[in-house]
């Protein structure tokens, strides 16, 4: 069962649900068949790769993948990553694209796989989402870019922005005005359907279902209108370029001949693209399984797109994963189980058997205006600004993304805003906030003394370390802390708050063992409050403990308590300092 | 001045000082004479090597470094990993090993003075101290393999523990009986110097400094006695390996020829052993000052080995760093600024240009003997012990290490330790510790349920987050709460204890987002206490806070006082838990 969700599927199947699935199906197929054509276009591959892409990837998804609404097939995002693989061996000039795309989207599959059997889906987490939203951003400014040249209908070239922009500035002059009218028009038409359907819909009473139907179907009715304009009027005398012969059948059933070399070759960016993809498919497969209390195991998901990516690549397609956009139509128009996939997968073989040779006429500006159309709405201004707002660190983390993705390609880009974030927190975490801390008036409560009005004895220091002491805060403490201590004489001791520590490792243990040794040169007791469970749990037998020439405290307030016994005389004297109660500070 | 801590030791400099600094000097020539040879030999080099690398070293860290106490030079592990070096390139065969050894000097002072000028000091602090104690064990006993060869009389290769093994088991009928009863002799008397004077100084009252000072001073004994045997019997006549002619002259004045291709081969073998050297080096003078009350820049301290570097590499030197047996030495007799350096530099010079012919006749043998004796005080069996009892984990990463190191190699293992304590450390804070608290009777105080005998009130859940907040644990945080809170259907409010998080990152802002959605769409209502200042300061304007059903408390008990107030009927039938208030739960 683990390893066949579809089986508990199928089980607890019901004619509702069948039906569910099913209008779900037709929905997300209408969208599938542009996209999919677009996104091989947009990996730099024959656009049939694309449909190769959309029937056995979705069955088998079915078979091993958990989430009811996630709709598997070609996206933009592991499309552009796919597309600078095939650029990157492309300058060896010993494989072809198609080659390339299916030996991607095998590895994929076995990276996929394997990490799913290993249970490695924790993996993801060390992305960090100011992460992922700076590739995405700039990944799509990248896609954008990339299809220009089919609706301006020019030569361009270069696989970073710097190039694509120089390239454009060279060729503009060649601008093919058939072409640029055609996919101008077709681009304005998709951008404006949405916000005018939303404008007008309530004036007209258009019911809820049209007004979300019409901005999704509206690539599939440009494709069949462009491709009736380019049949039936003499637009095609221009020259516009076209999809073109689409053999017949509906795949090219491919064994894979494993070469050793172009394996080596892609190990890389078919890791890089297997982790970005996985990454796109569990945040979106896992916002619906939160919004339908359902449950999604990340490790099957890692199977399931494993499989997918092995079906695309025995079908000869490219690499795929659950797509954001489609999957949002999916779960509105009602998916409930992965069968719906694999009616997806039916509705495609049927169209394409009957319909392939219509599709010949398509021109690539509709299909390069569809991708367009599609990757604007996934550069979210509103998020960019909550993340500047919210914590300039992560800004920058995103901004720097977003800077080497698009100048420097897509897999350096990922690859330096995972290796950067790690680093950021790594240095964060190196030095640790303290706060001297004294009692709020009235209360067992101890709070910074910089921002609270707290008492204090000049004779007892309370410090509040804010962080797990580790290796890389160790050296920082041992000096910080003797600072803090050293520079006052009256202080006869020094009680460490220990609820934020919730961990002390080797190395800051040694240095906490020093830091006694220093404060009892001095004449100063170390003591330990709010000490948590499995901190203590370590540091019973330690030396330190044994030898502390204080004591561990329960809770801080016990721990003054106790020790400003004696100097019960000072407390009239007790410093007050000059903040507020506000909680906020 | 700032550059030149020198001037300031000058203008501050009395003849007490200076007298001081001039014994330390005595006593460190004398330890560093043989030594010098020795890791010169060890590094695969001819032992003049090291001589030149004792004199303008210790000039150059004088002017530019701040410890008193560092006696700088040629390094047991230091020596290692420029052998390991040289291994690798010699498989190329184009340049001679002095070449090799003169270009890492140089490297590894460039290195060392940009990270000093950039204050890029903090570097070492990600390097977890049991990686560096795994680290010295395993080159310690890669160091005593490889000198058996000399002590034995045998030929031996390898670069691993594995290879070692292997070629001495075959060598072994080779045995050189001549060669090793001499070695084996020195070594023993090495060896048992220290136990003995120890155990024979209460009774032959010998006075504390002789007791010091016989076991340091043995080395350079066993060197010249060897010589007078190797002189004066006809011992010679047994084909005893001998260090062999050493050429007038105090060293060769270098003018690197900057070879392109030889640096970009040493470029990473030189940063890791300017890495180890600096931390070898750090660690052992920040103790001291510590120790002393004085203060050491680690960014001046980077700047002062870079130069000793450049200043071997000048004078055809070997890598060089601050080394920890004659650091203790030199600070135990008395040593106060880095002037003594410049004295001892002095002495070797003056003893060298007049005894250079004298050492012609050193049996290779006895410098083997003191290399084993020396690093075999570095396998520190005591402290291996304490992290195993203390930390499971970070015993796991030195045994890691320590393999790693022994059976792959010194670059290897300092980079796998590196690498893998930082992902152990992401691993463990991606599984931050939650616990669900209750009140201390009596007390304003709140612990985990599962430790301590509190009470509860069955419709509030307290739960206390132990761990900074970001990417790695935003999805584990929201799992696990959402686990928590909604397997209780009496839970009306949830209080988060933010007592432990230092900080929310813009993904974990997300994760909390989405958890106070969830809760929200199951009518509990979020509330958070004990937020610290800096923390709150990045939440007061987000979307959380101003939306947030509950409030945010200052401290949990206050949160817990107002919410129970309409829950005091239940106060008797409150939860007790059955376990104990003992502070070390």
């Amino acid at each position: 069962m683990k390893y066949f969700p579809i089986l508990n599927t199928l089980r607890a199947y019901r004619l509702e649900t069948g039906r569910d699935d099913l209008i779900a199906a037709i929905t997300v197929t209408i969208m599938l068949i542009p996209q999919s054509l677009a996104y091989a276009m947009l990996a730099g591959l024959p656009p049939k790769i694309g449909l190769y892409s959309s029937i056995l990837p979705l069955m088998f998804y079915a078979v091993f993948g958990t989430s009811g609404s996630l709709a598997v097939g070609p996206v933009a995002v592991v499309a552009l990553m796919t597309s600078a693989a095939i650029g990157e061996v492309a300058s060896i000039g010993q494989y072809s694209s198609v080659e390339v795309a299916i030996t991607l989207a095998s590895l994929s599959g076995i990276i996929l796989i394997i990490m799913g059997l290993f249970r490695m889906g924790f993996i993801v987490n060390f992305i960090s989402r100011s992460v992922t939203e700076g590739f995405i951003i700039a990944s799509a400014i990248l896609i954008a870019f990339s299809q220009l040249k089919h609706i301006l209908g020019i030569k361009m070239t270069g696989h970073n922005l710097y190039e694509m922009v120089v390239s454009l500035v060279t060729h503009i002059t060649e601008l093919h005005l058939p072409t640029f009218l055609l996919g101008g028009t077709v681009l304005i038409v998709l951008l404006i359907t949405k916000p005018l359907t939303r404008y007008f819909s309530p004036k007209l009473n258009l019911i809820n279902k049209w007004q979300d139907f019409l901005p999704r179907a509206i690539p599939a009715i440009m494709v069949i209108i462009t491709i009736l304009i380019m049949n039936f009027s003499n637009i095609g005398n221009y020259n516009i370029d076209i999809v073109g012969l689409i053999p017949n059948g509906i795949f090219d059933i491919q064994l894979i001949s494993f070469n050793d070399s172009l394996f080596e070759l892609l190990i890389i960016p078919a890791a890089l693209l297997s982790i970005v993809g996985y990454v796109e498919s569990i945040s979106v497969a896992s916002r619906f399984a939160a919004k339908t209390r359902t449950h999604i195991d990340p490790n099957n998901e890692l199977i399931g797109l494993g499989a997918a990516n092995i079906g695309s690549s025995l079908s000869g397609g490219m690499p795929v994963t659950g797509g954001f956009s489609r999957s949002v139509v999916n779960f509105n128009a009602g998916s409930k189980t992965p069968l719906s996939g694999v009616y997806s997968a039916c509705f495609i073989t049927i169209l394409v058997s009957g319909f392939m040779g219509f599709l010949e006429q398509l021109p690539k500006a509709t299909l390069a205006a569809a991708i367009i159309a599609a990757v604007i709405g996934l550069i979210d201004i509103k998020k960019l600004k909550a993340i500047w707002e919210y914590s300039k660190s992560d800004f920058i983390l995103m901004l720097i993304t977003i800077l080497v993705t698009l100048f420097f390609g897509v897999e350096t880009g990922i690859s330096t805003g995972i290796i950067l974030s790690i680093f950021m927190y790594l240095y964060l975490t190196s030095k640790p906030h303290m706060a001297i801390i004294g009692q709020v008036p009235g209360t067992e409560h101890f709070r910074n003394v910089l921002r609270h009005e707290v008492q204090t004895i000049p004779e007892i220091i309370g410090i509040r370390i804010d962080e797990r002491l580790y290796f890389a805060n160790a050296s920082y403490l041992e000096q910080e802390l003797f600072h803090l201590v050293s520079k006052n004489q009256l202080i006869e001791h020094c009680i460490l708050m220990f609820s934020g520590v919730s961990d002390v490792d080797a190395s800051a243990l040694e240095s906490l063992e020093k830091i006694h040794e220093q404060l009892t040169d001095i004449g100063i007791t170390l003591h330990l409050s709010e000490v948590k469970g499995p901190v203590m749990d370590k540091l019973r037998s330690t030396n330190l403990v044994k030898h502390l020439n204080g004591h561990i405290h329960l809770s801080h307030f016990q721990a003054v308590k106790e020790l400003s016994a004696k100097y019960d005389s000072h407390k009239a004297e007790s410093d007050v300092y000059e903040t507020n109660l506000n909680p906020f500070k």
